[in-house]
């Protein structure tokens, strides 16, 4: 049985670990200066149907970072909700590396809006105060949920109308994509995003992440922070390859589909069991249920289950592009040995 | 035929990209808590023989930035060679991620002696000045040369009775131990260095790099800081993997001396053009060498020469694990076409 | 008559002004060996009947700042109330300078609790978070309110239990020692206080502020860190001058008792107004109400008054060392030309 | 007698001591917003006689890094000579706040030239190399000697035909324009410098330091910076008024005079003793000379003499404002009682 720990726990897919290999072949050029980046670099530009700005990096982190660094000199201020990976999962990398100052507000349902942004926004001007700049959403967000089309759109408006930037973690956007049925230019370029950590790692690639600029200006020296910021990868043909099969024939799509209905699955089976209760609607492959305390322990000892809240025992599993009904059907068994239902 | 570039041209040997197809099965704890990376922390302590602390990062940059910033508070200074990789080639990360200043010094074909660190010593505890902390050596050198193991005991020693540690940039460590003909063990162990950045990639692996702490106490930290330096790698096993076939049966070993080997093949060949003039000897995998001006656009088309001095023509050409008999050959014959000689 | 804008207003008290011309006799010594920092450190040790750390900086928040760095890591954070100076009224100096993160918390009337401090510590150990590792107190509060000896104590004990320090911002340290009625032996010392920064610019000095270290283990790389956080003035006797007379005699007492009783007559004819509500009770020199909105403006001219909440029309006031009987009285009969009462 | 360790171990002279005892009467705006630093503002542009940007901070470490920061980003550099005071004197402050790398390059009598600076250059463009952005040059130098108009003018002219900005750190501008026997306009506007830091506290003042931006495009986020550097002083019309004070009526140039031409009658009579040699012609305050070994231990006791290079005995010797002809001779006279000449 794979395990419902999170996305990073499973493998890579294999036409991904195809396409390292068949670039595997002669020299090239390194530092991106190869075949393959510019080719997944035309990839990206045809996907958002922009002339994007592309910069491979490695990993969630540096994407964000570094994104966030084209938007922010130190004295500005990113606002996002208090569950945002960039606040409470990177270990205060934005703070340190960018000297900026995040600023976090509750969230809703792992969503930020437009009254959130607002209250940060009363000392415009006044030096005593880091001046906000940027406001950062995750999409999906870090409890699963996902920002409409709509919703994006109010906050990339309100952010332009305010002398702010809007960013997006998209560490899952395949799975937002897949779950509001649209294209992944609808969701960013058109809403106006500025810019995008476009993640692949979690829905079956190996390593690499993308920074998409919608817009060159800010973005003009992102190389140089890369290099500075340590994430440019000598061999960067094997990020690049990835990508390239990545947006081919839409393997994104068809790997974000696969882990999201698993997780609507496992959501409709989850929700059989009356000691068990859902928290967060499930919409993209991130399902969060309270489970009986006595239940955990013995459940961890098997499933590597994260708990997010040791009081009501608040369980996350997390479905992936390779996660299998007989999976759900194997975890769904074991439950089944403690419930009085079954 | 293959570019003389740079060894980060290559691809990526058939036993590394063995071992990570074989490593991509099931789900694996994530972010290095998998049993590949216990498996190839396990093979660096046999390796060194010593219970050293072990920590993948993502690149060189990474290794080289998060080991040192163990070692140095922020007004701490880092003492090494004009030409070391953290002083010119890193676009000032390690200024930027750790705060600290580097005080370089004139090098001696690529080394810096204890003469050379003592006049930096003179004002300990003048808080006007930083106060340095770390002595930093590349081994093999940025010039291709190779410190001795009696030159590398000297400078720790120095170091470890003035309240100094010493550092190893081991980009191309291999090729250094193989030219020296010693153990990695006898290199570094022995000499008592402090903190080692391991690199494979220029020799055959695809990414990733590995921090060697020989002292816990100064590394307790280091998981915090990869992960705030953004150098945490999710799928650490497509890391570690590579790390365990790199050091199995002496992949490391091997792979440095094709490369050194085809060094010497083509400084021996390059010796025989009266128009050539080598700049230093040839110790690792890097050859200097001065050619006419006229000589260098043509060849520039076609090898992609990296030119480090523009005024005196001076060429900086690498061999690689993968550089064969034929290269060298062929890049001869394309010399002849210039030589008065042939 | 003064205005109730801020403390920063105010003027130098005469015997400050007295010291420093005092001073200015010979040629001393630079940077803090002069006889003047020698006595006024000594005076410090007196004050808290301990072998205090003394290091005077330029400012307010170059004293909380290079303290807190003393205490913490880069990827280590500092809890405080969303309030606190060091949390929005330092334009973020905090997270540039030392890298690290601040975790801040809704406040109960400037204050926070244990209980607010036990939600940041749920991931201890865990490298994708931030680690706890500093309680960060204002003494007075932001909101004029002081934390009583106890609750000092309790949040002292609760930090040295956990790992955690406990860092006080004493810029009103005076109005509060004067509200307790205790001395600064027994509000800081005795409760266990690892760091403080003692001011005194908003109590009648002209300028420095006194970071005070409790644990001299913690701060022994600090005359480093001042250096390098641009903090050490060279002719550091007219800082250390000022703090003699400040001490001697009880001016930090006498001043502050000066400003609390002002506040409290302010307070207490404020409260005849109908129209005006007092939201925190006033326990130091600073006043909050909320005034009508029609009278804001007129006010404003002639007052300078600080608005903190545009909305609720909420004014802060604060009463200095030199604020007299006759500048309430003046202030009073300006707002009774707008009562229906008067 | 006076030492002549620094001009900082002198007191402040009357006159300002005397402006700033003037504006201690009524509450003041703080932060700057006060009548004295406008006027003080206004003293500038008259001075330089352009629209320049003023921002008083409250040391020289604070001028330079927060001017330079203006110009800089984290993976640019700024060029300077080895000796000077950002390199050596400021504990890696630059470094530390602004992230950026300082390339330093050995100096001609403490100054450097426009081929010192353009090896710096050959990487532009290549992100693997920080770039170059800033020259800063020390006016006077940190040996005491002087920039003409016509080597400032020619670095100024390279540097904007080299997407460079110039830099002048100004501790001892006073003293540079005395011996130049030209208007700080001369020297500063005319020339083309971008960015100065204006110093007084070593040449009569008390503290607090001036940033001067000649274009206010690049210093229009400084306020921020500022305060984020903790270079703000809340009462700052303490510093204003001394600015003013010192401003007016050329109290600067006097005070530059007195020192200069006792540095020059130090000179003169250290000339006359065979065993004392002198190593770099006096322009401005600061002398230096070699002394014989057994004469230094003695003095030291009684001068506080600085060495500056223990080996050779280099002494560095600096007079202030108020240093006196009966200084200069009671110093002698010690002398005297060493030589064999006398």
């Amino acid at each position: 049985m794979k395990m419902f720990l999170s996305d990073n726990a499973s493998g890579v897919h294999p036409k991904i670990l195809e396409a390292i290999k068949e670039c595997n072949t002669e020299h090239e050029l390194p530092y991106g200066n190869d075949i393959y980046t510019k080719k997944a670099i035309e990839k990206f530009v045809q996907v958002f149907e922009k002339d994007v700005d592309v910069y491979f990096v490695a990993n969630g982190t540096g994407a964000n970072v570094l994104g966030l660094s084209c938007l922010l000199r130190s004295f500005e201020s990113v606002i996002c909700a208090d569950t945002a990976h960039i606040n409470v999962h990177e270990c205060g990398a934005l703070e340190r590396i960018t000297g900026s100052k995040i600023l976090y507000t509750p969230n809703d349902n792992g969503k930020i809006s437009v009254d959130d942004v607002k209250k940060f926004l009363h000392a415009i001007g006044d030096e005593h105060e880091t001046q906000p700049r940027v406001i950062s959403i995750t999409q999906a967000t870090e409890v699963g949920t996902v920002y409409s089309v709509e919703e994006i759109k109010v906050l990339s408006d309100f952010a332009h109308g305010n002398n702010l930037f809007l960013h997006v973690d998209g560490a899952r956007i395949s799975n937002a994509a897949v779950y509001l049925g649209v294209s992944l230019k609808e969701m960013i370029t058109d809403t106006g995003v500025d810019m995008l950590s476009f993640g692949g790692t979690k829905n079956g690639m190996m390593f690499g992440e993308a920074i998409i600029s919608f817009n060159p200006e800010v973005s003009k020296y992102l190389k140089y922070f890369r290099k500075q910021g340590m994430q440019l990868i000598s061999k960067m043909r094997y990020i690049s390859s990835q990508f390239i099969a990545y947006l081919e024939n839409d393997l994104w799509r068809e790997n974000a589909e696969a882990a999201n209905s698993m997780a609507k699955l496992l959501e409709t089976k989850l929700k059989t069991f009356p000691e068990i209760k859902l928290t967060v609607e499930v919409q993209s492959n991130i399902i969060f249920a309270e489970f009986p305390g006595e239940w955990i322990k013995t459940l961890q000892d098997k499933c590597y289950l994260y708990i997010t809240d040791e009081e009501t025992n608040l369980v996350r599993m997390v479905t992936s592009f390779d996660t299998s009904t007989e999976d759900i059907e194997e975890f769904i068994d074991q439950l089944k040995q403690f419930s009085i239902k079954y």
